[in-house]
């Protein structure tokens, strides 16, 4: 570890020298990657002992944390995910909760805790995390930070340990839209068909009447910016379908790919999981191969169903999550319902592949609150693109 | 990990080669470490996460290790630790629970949990473990194994990690004796003042006062055995001091050195500590300088004590642990009586710093249950003679 850690952000590896280029688009700029990516001289944890006693050390570099060297980062070290990747809470059993350095009483989420942890305590500029169900998504909001969850294939995973491949997506964290857009030019470079001058900007008002009021008020200073800035936004209704089939059919195939990923671990070694991680593996053993077919049969469907909503240049303007960051002594029972209604609101993305940018607009009792931009598939830089003119206005 | 393992003994590290010697009198047996050891091309974990993340892969091998190949013994992996080495159940939050071979529905017990179960499983020879408050004499007693607390500092622990210093000592294990004693001719070697052929076995009446009817009756067969051999015992009595004095005087010693060697790790890292660990370091925290200092006084006098009652050939013959191993899912308020009892046994020759032979004579209800010879300092090499003579006769 080459940081001073305060904020347990950070896998305590033993320092290896990790080179980069010394001049670039990224220079200057200190990174780092949640414990899921190969760094060369580093062991790759997942978040899990057992794993991380069978990484040794790894002798190549994950593509994507190479291409932030080359452009001139510097890699400051491995960061804490939760276990295997397969929570939102932030608390990995056997290796901490990270702090959330924008509200320390509560909760960083998961699975890129550590990554959320590290920039918003300004640990360092930016860091790679992973999103598979809302682990970039939900720190974002929790942490006051830029998140994005780009589309599903667009930043390489290669070298990185899966949780659920049809799902998993790599993004990032920064404080500033600037650093953001920064690492964004080196990972996505432009979009292929960026939106156009003309947006769309679409209210999806059965995803804001998740949100109780309270946080709704809190939310709109944000909206009134976005509108403000690209024209008014247009109501659209029927964004989500049902809770069941929103809900359930996402965790049929996160939760199959999941066990397809770590079932084989897991029985041979059985390695004790922590709380709520043990009983998510246990459920995704379970899932049927009909379950399976139906749900991606529906996955197909909801994406079919968003692309066309969402058309050309089409942006859904909406909530990341249902509030802000539990606190950390939350009882788990009081967390349920909001759980519920997180999932709903990150499955859209999650189902659709589509990119999704957390952007930090807003606060609700002094913890930050994220307001989202989601667009269709490949519109990623241009979703960042809308984030600097927003930032450029304030 | 160069072996199969479906007993969970190992942790699973990658193959490193360890050379050996190619002949000597280890040759033909293959051994394991306690994850406390250093072996150079391995990390150590100490079953904790967090010492195992910044271990790194060590470059030496602890001198006992290296003993043991210069003798022509082939390593064949790192076996589970209960973590910190602070525990006797042989249950590690992070690594598991390895499998008793010779009782797999009862606990190994610890905290040389894996070491116990790769012997009793067959998948070694013998296995290094440490011995603190009990660590290897209570898994010899579960597994059915010799095992040996050696005079405190007799077997270097260097390149080991701590747990309580003054306390913590070397031992092994083997399944049968004539093994067991290959290794103590390269461990011990000849005792300085071995004990004379004439003994006197001494039988301590308020050590077995401790079991239950059921367990002495079970234990009656081998103490006759060693009594047929050895001459008939003489009953000594206080043995134990009071309750009080041994097991908080033991604790506070043992807390006070736990604190010194895992405080600084513990405050720095925060690392989750599985149950159990936790609150005994907790608990470590808060031992005062008085209490500690009068329990260095305790002991001090309690050495002389039980050094004054076996003289140059006295020999205590007694029950290593009150039962039988607890059955792997014994609720833990069960596990009270039998462990404050455990404790106080135990406490005889970790206060004294003397060498403990735990020997598996006995069994109840199907589960082995170990006969104890307990020396003055500097026989350990003799007791292990005796219990050659023991199953020679047998």
């Amino acid at each position: 570890m080459t940081v001073h850690d305060p904020a347990h952000a950070f896998v305590p590896y033993p320092h290896a020298p990790v080179p980069h280029a010394s001049t670039g688009p990224l220079s200057g700029l200190s990174f780092a990657a949640k414990d899921l990516f190969d760094v060369a001289g580093y062991p790759t944890g997942g978040g899990n002992p057992v794993v991380l006693a069978l990484s040794g050390i790894k002798t190549r570099t994950a593509p994507t944390v190479q291409k932030l060297l080359d452009a001139g980062a510097r890699f400051v070290g491995k960061t804490v995910t939760d276990e295997l990747a397969f929570s939102m809470n932030g608390n990995n059993a056997h290796f901490g909760a990270p702090v959330n350095g924008a509200a320390p009483d509560r909760i960083t989420g998961g699975s890129s805790s550590g990554s959320a942890s590290a920039v918003s305590s300004g640990l360092c500029d930016f860091a790679l995390g992973t999103d598979t169900g809302g682990s970039v998504r939900a720190p974002a909001n929790h942490c006051g930070l830029y998140g994005l969850r780009p589309t599903h294939g667009r930043v390489s995973l290669h070298g990185a340990l899966d949780l659920a491949p049809s799902l998993d997506t790599c993004g990032w964290f920064a404080r500033d839209v600037q650093t953001f857009a920064r690492v964004a030019d080196v990972l996505l470079g432009d979009d292929a068909k960026p939106l156009p001058p003309q947006l769309r900007m679409l209210w999806p008002t059965d995803v804001w009447t998740l949100l109780n009021p309270l946080v709704e008020s809190a939310l709109q200073g944000a909206a009134l910016q976005v509108t403000d800035l690209f024209g008014p936004s247009q109501p659209v209704d029927a964004v989500l379908e049902s809770f069941d089939a929103m809900y359930w059919n996402f965790r049929y195939v996160q939760g199959r790919e999941a066990w397809m990923t770590d079932g084989p671990l897991i029985e041979r070694y059985a390695p004790p999981l922590g709380p709520g991680v043990a009983e998510r593996f246990d459920w995704s053993r379970a899932v049927t191969d009909e379950q399976v077919v139906s749900a991606r049969a529906f996955r197909e469907r909801y994406r079919a169903h968003l692309a066309a909503l969402l058309g050309q240049n089409g942006v859904l303007v909406m909530p990341t999550m249902p509030d802000i960051a539990p606190l950390r002594n939350a009882p788990e029972s009081s967390l349920e319902d909001y759980r519920n209604r997180a999932i709903q609101m990150l499955c859209i993305a999650g189902l659709a592949g589509f990119p999704q940018l957390s952007i930090p607009l807003a606060q609700r009792d002094g913890a930050p609150l994220g307001l989202s931009l989601l667009g269709s598939a490949g519109s990623d830089r241009s979703l960042i693109t809308l984030a600097e003119r927003i930032a450029a206005a304030h």
